[in-house]
């Protein structure tokens, strides 16, 4: 065990990044945040102050030329990503990317393809559900049989309202609903399902909270099927608009029973009898919801390339879903299902 | 008060028809259950030992013909449906018919018009879950705002795998999964949205467990989603293959608060704890979620005639429904969106 | 089938005695209600007018001399139970009498000794949740040994907050905590447990919300535990003062499982989420909670002396309640643990 | 922060050892472990070999002779853990004791008087409970008045049952089922309840499943309760033979609410619905159940240390429990109350 540590150096120290950050630097085994990079000077001193973190980079270019680094972590704009990864890549570095990889497929396509070069160097993109507990013990059921076999999924992605509308601005940049959320509802359907190919898809929605997202042709409520070609189904459903927390679930329907993630979003274990009824608070959003599984999934990035296991979702994966998302935002836009 | 009880004729009794004979006889109040009808003799006999019934016929016709009668309740085949209101009302008799109203549109429609030379007669097709003490106290509290305006409804019926495939023989007449369980779902949507106009429809299905539906062009499991000229939405989801029980639940969406009605099937208050986990046991059936459910609705019909109250429900309700499942079977047999 | 159905006279239409005249006039199966006594005369014109009960007494006496009455139910004041027992049974009436038999355990006895001069005669005390659905399914569950032999139940009964205190006004008659709400669940952890002989027991509370109790020997809040001589244990709490609802829930604990009843008080199937959680509303009061099983027990009641089955309850029952209930009253005034 | 790390020797390298050693060097900011103590060879080369700790002792005043520690964790055999405190007070070490301090309460109060003399150094008895998110959010609702006034606490400790009884062999140095079970029970009600004192317990008990504790005076199964001298009160219930997992679980009822914590022990946010029902699974054990918890304590510790902020339990709290829970044993021992 020559390097039993990945020194890894971050791109990105937004809201995000300053938790992978301190995942990195402080709870997760074997790695070493040895690096960041960021343009945003008082980002750069925090991680030097808060973490101790030694070198510091504004320039991307500038970090992957840092020999001394094994791996970077990218939480950076969406429209960053996959160039970053093919840069990353050409530096001779493991890439670990936060999701999506790209809002365009025809970009998602030619990471995919980049990446092909490198077949030495890994690389990721994180669809941070795949390492939650509750999701892997579903995944862990129905493997072992548990359900029979999976035929159905219903998945949403629903955000807590926020009466600030602040979302609203970061709107044109997301891709829109389907692709900023129920992208992940798609991954975890083709996950649970078996990966089976997908046929055609159908989408609706409405702005029913925040007219000002018709202009920009977007939706803060959406409806989704998709039908895939050995017969099974999926029903996605996003919203920007709950009233009591951010509610992300999903169940699986197999031959001999179902399995439910998530589906009351409860805060912890504590239950509340008083006046409202009995009651539990719901987590406010997918940061305290997928806390654990932001950590898991570094650790499983970290263990994977260390030790030369497999990664639990490949670049294809990620393409896949962008491919499935673009589609259900075609197919909302034109009233058309869509063939895939 | 010269009339205080709704002297009722009965028509049909096969499983769900002897239910309803049983509450008219005993427990719904002002009912007078005076005459049955039905061509199996062993059933007549039923009616009058077990529930001293006095009254007999094998003939419909001849039933109508009892001047003593002031109401027919009909729980017959659905392809009867439609005539049988239509000459009840001729015989001038009230008349209270088990949904569907009929598979076909043009009949459903046939039928409303037909009604409405009878202003001074009541018509209702039943369905059964407007008069669930949870499905009212949900549209009550819509109804006083508790959840803002709703815009979204998602609602299942899914029944319990029956491992003999019985129901594979009724399913030829059933008009299909669509005709057969969503057309309550489609209803519910429409009552808890305020009943607004359908623009288009869209929907999915497979044959997961019972590939003999193929060849007559039915599925096990099915999926919808369903647009309204006012800019809400439905998802639909019915199925036959359920592991655990008879899940029939439904979640409104509004812009102040979210609604679930009947989420867990639980049978009763009962939780075990064993080597199982911790669990609750789910009804088996429609019979046992709808049981009380089925007796208000006989209450509401009897209290609505009797002291000229509007009917919770219209039979353009009944025809609605069954153009928008015929639309869904539609499109999924087609793979094309529909527009109403 | 000489005597198809039961004619009952009613002694007692409060509250509550109008519930049950409601369900023996109208829903309870070869039940007739045929005469009412109260000496309130708006409550003799309610049983008229809305129930047409025909024979009207405001003499308990001249009641029992009404030779068409086959039996009596008793809803009075408890004062009256158990001399109104022995009156019926002497006048040859079968008798029903609402819980408690007595709050004096002598006289408890002396009517138990009464009743054994009429074997043809037949005598129960209601403790209605015998008769509701859930615990008879627990009951089931136990005999078919679902949870191995049972030797632990938890079972409360704890009624919601009535900030007008209107409850204290009612106290000094009622026995106080232990005899009035802790007697059903001594009851059913008797009947749960399989009627072992009780050791010894052990009770305290306060009067955390009406001081003015203090004075009386009452308390709002009590907890207790119980020995039986087989091993066997249970715990009591009882309370007047729950924010949320009437809670009244049991554990029943085996080598091989729990079953809880009633955990949650949820009023139906309704689930809410918004600003507040994920919440459910729980049932206001005893009446709502058990409105099936007052009905039940009637039904139970009628069927086992028409039909000559045995009753779920004897008076010996009843009487051991109240003598387990005056041991816990006795043991939080004294501090002292009861032999028993 | 010329000391930003706190340098940790730990005593104990069994099962529950390995866990706090595995928390101290990896995920815990500010700790690192540099020492481990054991007599067992093989634990000490793990903590060397997978751990990476450099100085092992085999001899507990060895280690505590290495200048270059700054505390030590103690996770070793209970009877132990008051002299190895005043020990580590003794050499100057700050000190982190699983919990009991002891089952004895006058080596319980000597060790409180021995760390007076150290005002410097600082010392704490470790119940998880404290930590563990969900009660942490109850006891801070509690103090923002969420319930008002908290006047009554229910608390459990129930471990699953092992067929195999392996813990049997271990009762007999446990202290029996009240101490080492219902001594969490009772830190959380006085802490949840703000601390009163305590007034008087009654304690019984059965050995329902495992004879083989009668002959040493314990029990398998026990309930107490527990009065307050401001009038509070609580309920404990201890079990070592649950069939569906470690149920551990608390109600905190006040004057506007009640507060249940972990009240169905659910291992993850899966729900399964198949042939057994809608159920979820449950915890196994304390384990599993309070990981998060066991971590939280060693940053509460380590935090407290490096900063000098007060910690949230004292010594005193730990030789109050055990006070409490001797006199349950006590008195179920005797078939008494005891006065404290």
């Amino acid at each position: 065990m020559s390097n039993p540590t990945l020194r890894i150096g971050l791109a990105g120290l937004g809201r995000l990044g300053r938790r992978y950050a301190e995942n990195l630097a402080r709870t997760v085994p074997r790695a070493s945040l040895d690096a960041v990079c960021s343009p945003v000077d008082e980002e750069v001193a925090w991680a030097r102050d808060t973490l101790g973190v030694s070198r510091h980079y504004s320039d991307y270019r500038a970090m992957l030329a840092d020999p001394a680094l094994d791996a970077v972590f990218l939480v950076t704009p969406t429209s960053l990503h996959a160039e970053q990864i093919e840069q990353a890549l050409d530096a001779g570095k493991h890439v670990f990317c936060e999701k999506p990889l790209s809002l365009d497929l025809a970009t998602c396509l030619h990471t995919v393809e980049h990446a092909k070069r490198y077949p030495q160097l890994r690389a990721m993109v994180g669809f941070v559900r795949h390492f939650d507990a509750s999701y892997r013990d579903a995944k862990a059921r129905i493997e072992a049989g548990g359900i029979g076999r999976p035929f159905m999924v219903y998945s949403q992605t629903a955000d807590k309202l926020d009466p600030t509308g602040a979302f609203v601005k970061f709107a044109p940049t997301s891709g829109g609903l389907f692709l900023d959320c129920s992208v992940h509802d798609i991954d975890l359907a083709r996950w649970l399902l078996g990966r089976p190919a997908v046929k055609r898809v159908y989408a609706i929605g409405t702005a029913a909270m925040y007219p000002e997202l018709e202009p920009i042709g977007d939706i803060d409520n959406g409806a989704a099927v998709c039908e895939f070609v050995d017969g099974s189904m999926a029903m996605f459903y996003a919203s920007r608009t709950q009233a009591h927390g951010h509610d992300t679930h999903t169940d699986i329907i197999g031959t001999a029973g179902k399995l439910s993630v998530g589906r009351n979003p409860r805060a912890d274990r504590v239950e509340i009898a008083d006046a409202y009824g009995v009651r539990s608070l719901s987590v406010p959003s997918f940061f305290e919801r997928f806390e654990e599984a932001f950590q898991a999934q570094c650790v499983h990035f970290i263990d994977a390339v260390l030790d030369n296991k497999p990664f639990d979702l490949t670049l294809e994966d990620a393409a896949e879903a962008t491919r499935i998302a673009v589609a259900l935002r075609e197919s909302r836009q034109s009233g058309k299902p869509i063939d895939l």
